[in-house]
């Protein structure tokens, strides 16, 4: 297994999905390893790791957009801070993805990219990875 | 680590739960490991991976409902193909389950069942496997 | 790879988020594992793990509130064991989390706690977790 490899995200919304698919990929295919798994981790709790379409951009805008429906900014929260919502969508989303490699890069499915979820920026942010056989 | 071992679910509705778990168990017993890790992955993005009760299949008509009643098929989205709803779902949800196998089977909670969740079928899927020691 | 290990906890409201951080801190600090990773399941239909703030106790309090408005206990539910709104949060919550283990102990981001999602307490639960390099 790899120690853990950090990446560092750049966000520029308080609300933003950047796809970190390339990064990743990079990674998986300079690791030398064949067959295993690659480990994405998010250590923030106001942002999260998820996987969805690379094709058409319009989709990451419905799925904020959504969000931010279902679980919109409220004065009312408790928090001081008041980022509540953004701790919510982090929850929901979830802080980490399990991926596989096969043959020396990542196995992902037709449309699927893998995806940082910003939802307290804009901020510098980072992404732990590690892979293993 | 076995190599990825590929599943096919037909799936007959927009929105369905097909439990999976029958198909994945006789995997973990013809493997021959003892202890270890079962990953579950769903390479499609309207469409996800998620454990929960097999008793009661209320349960799932229930689960179903509730998401389509947040998440609600919506002409106002501004992806084409008009399948956000699902893309989002699929999200929530999550890609993705990793299991424990213990005494060479699946250590799962009594009342639970991994379930193949449907959020723009009907289709032909596929569940990606992978068993580790 | 370590056998399963189980942990319980004793939850004592309907819906409640219990800091386990310090139990599976001291579960890899024993292991004599330097590298690697801690996954930790949730064998409940009706309970989860999920990782968020430790720092300000209200953001809890605003998630489980925001769940509860979201998913409320509702009485037109199917399931006539009038819980379903217990495994709907248990599916958006997520069964499992994998951790990372690095130089002995569990790397978690500043403010990231584990916490376990009791959503339809109280009960005696148990969490499952495995530690593998």
């Amino acid at each position: 297994m790899t120690k853990i490899i950090e990446l560092t995200v750049k966000t520029g919304e308080r609300t933003q999905m950047i796809d970190i698919t390339g990064d990743i990929l990079k990674l998986v295919q300079n690791s030398g390893i064949s067959h295993g798994l690659c480990h994405v981790y998010c250590p923030h709790t106001t942002a999260g790791i998820t996987i969805n379409e690379n094709a058409d951009p319009t989709v990451i805008t419905d799925m904020l957009n959504t969000l931010n429906k279902l679980i919109p900014v409220d004065k009312s929260y408790l928090h001081r801070e008041g980022n509540s919502d953004a701790h919510i969508k982090a929850a929901l989303i979830g802080a980490s993805e399990t991926l596989f490699i096969q043959n020396g890069t990542l196995r992902l499915g037709t449309w699927q990219g893998i995806y940082f979820c910003e939802f307290d920026g804009p901020r510098n942010r980072r992404v732990w990875i590690k892979l293993s056989t």
